[in-house]
């Protein structure tokens, strides 16, 4: 049962950030001296899908650690309103593994045309985007077959936490990923535990996945996940939008999953979770503390920066589990292609 | 049956835009006098809930028809990570119809120290946000009592749509906001058509909403209201997001609210439509030229760029009534409260 293509992505993650990590220290180098040579303002990141989530990862990391303003761009803005964006003053990130989204190079390349520092992060070093982009970091992921994106996921992660590693010079984001990858080892060691909480999660129409600032994007990569992979009814919130009126919506034994990693958004998460078991529902807890039933470990990759380069591992793994559990095709979600071309 | 409070308020609409759009013009013309002068580079939005999705609106808008690039703000980061972030060169705006939340409040005074020039828009002129913001645009839309936001919406975008129009210039938003209240009576217009859609969604435990670009909104909120009144889940999608994965998980027969307003993207949500009835979904298509079973009217307003102010009039009355046919207390949702103060 473990001869899928995304299984063996799922395991080749280690690796594919030890390569990411280690060959783009140039690169990264060389973005960040232009942007701060060129006075960059704000940062906007042009994404589509998976590469959205990973998007949002830097959303929050690059405010909280370099304390510098950052926009997700609507691509449409561009493609169907044929908008023109003033994006003078900004460093401008296209974010594909294709690298072959209309939309997103339109972003980039219109970016550049208004004079933005322009970047691309992709697994395609000889795409279309990688053309437009000044300034192009590789995930070095190598192909990833699945339809389910895993490793240019975290790769693309962690070459964003190196770029705010380097422009703000933060010891904590350096020394964490220097061992990045050998904490990625370790949260794969949980996939016993996840096989056996998949199990009992095999009729289950609709699941919730809950986190908060940092680690909104593990809820809404783990939610699109087992969306596309399971054909799951899946909802990613923040905790703080969940409270704000959908948690009317939660039904009784509805699963949440709920991502407690170590930091300053666990006391809130525990205190959602109190909430919606209050309503009955199911909370499973992922945390680095987790034990007993209705739990899943977290790996503490030694700062809260970097843990949703380890925290989405159980939730990759749980799409996989409940997909071959429920008989489904781990590598072939019905209706799916792997490149999505949207204008 | 047509007392409650939600159904009144949905029905003082018309009323309450013709008081926004009419006593703003003077703090309209400050604020964006003020951006100008101070050469404002981008906006920056913080907002939670309902007003958020007003916030959606704008970062098109604002985008499309002043060319100023848009970011929405992740509150989060000051208020769980204490970041500094650098706001010079912004426009700041806080939304909030209490101005009672505190993390956007943090958002916006930490803005102002640093340089940016600051807005509000607000239903609650004397409220601590109104205090801390230097211009304040008021909703005018009278109390709101119902948990469910609806009147404060409208006018939140009609506040909007002001902006976008003294900034640009633009004739054809300065024309259509002139009669957008009396549009919105013609929208109110098809209750009866709805009313009778809503009985056949009894049953429903899944609703799509379906939308794209400037309309991304709409999807939004009609997702939004529909899940706090009624309990139902509900998904919200760009017609994009949706190609990207999600849509391997729409199960046959679920109920999927298409909008389909006038202008650039109705070619395209006519095609996503089509996919989604190839899946076997049902497709309810809300559009200006609706006839027949499964559809609503839309009205045209004149310009695409004020569809979202009377789009959404249907989905707030297609809540109710569905609240109303389950037997629900639209009012009243369970274990919401109408103001939410998250940090």
């Amino acid at each position: 049962m473990n001869e899928s293509i995304l299984h063996s992505e799922i395991f080749e993650q280690p690796a594919a950030l030890r390569r990411a990590i280690g060959d783009s220290v140039k690169a990264v180098r060389e973005l960040v001296a232009a942007a701060k040579a060129r006075d960059v303002r704000y940062v906007v990141l042009a994404a589509r899908g998976t590469s959205d989530n990973a998007a949002t990862y830097a959303k929050y990391l690059l405010q909280i650690t370099c304390g510098i303003p950052v926009a997700l761009a609507a691509p449409s803005v561009h493609t169907m309103y044929d908008a023109e964006v003033d994006y003078s003053g900004a460093l401008v990130v296209g974010v594909s593994q294709s690298g072959a989204g209309e939309d997103v190079n339109e972003v980039v390349a219109r970016a550049k045309k208004r004079g933005a520092v322009t970047a691309a992060i992709t697994n395609t070093p000889d795409s279309p985007l990688a053309g437009i982009a000044e300034h192009v970091l590789h995930c070095q992921a190598g192909v990833e077959r699945a339809v389910a994106a895993t490793k240019t996921y975290t790769t693309t992660l962690a070459l964003f936490a190196a770029i705010a590693a380097e422009w703000s010079g933060s010891r904590e984001l350096l020394t964490g990923l220097e061992t990045i990858d050998t904490k990625t080892v370790v949260a794969l060691n949980c996939e016993e535990r996840v096989a056996a909480l998949a199990r009992t999660l095999l009729h289950a129409e609709r699941v919730l996945t809950v986190a908060r600032g940092l680690h909104l994007c593990t809820a809404i990569e783990a939610s699109l996940k087992i969306a596309e992979t399971t054909y799951t009814t899946t909802q990613a919130f923040s905790s703080a939008d969940l409270l704000h009126g959908p948690i009317a919506s939660v039904a009784v034994r509805t699963p949440c999953l709920l991502f407690v990693p170590n930091g300053r958004t666990a006391a809130m998460m525990d205190d959602v979770g109190a909430k919606l078991a209050d309503r009955g529902a199911r909370v499973l807890r992922l945390a680095p503390d987790a034990v007993g039933p209705d739990t899943l470990p977290l790996t503490d990759p030694g700062t809260e920066y970097l843990s949703p380069i380890v925290d989405i591992i159980p939730a990759q793994l749980l799409a996989y589990h409940l997909t071959v559990a429920r008989g489904l095709d781990p590598d072939n979600p019905r209706g799916l292609s792997k490149v999505t071309v949207t204008r």
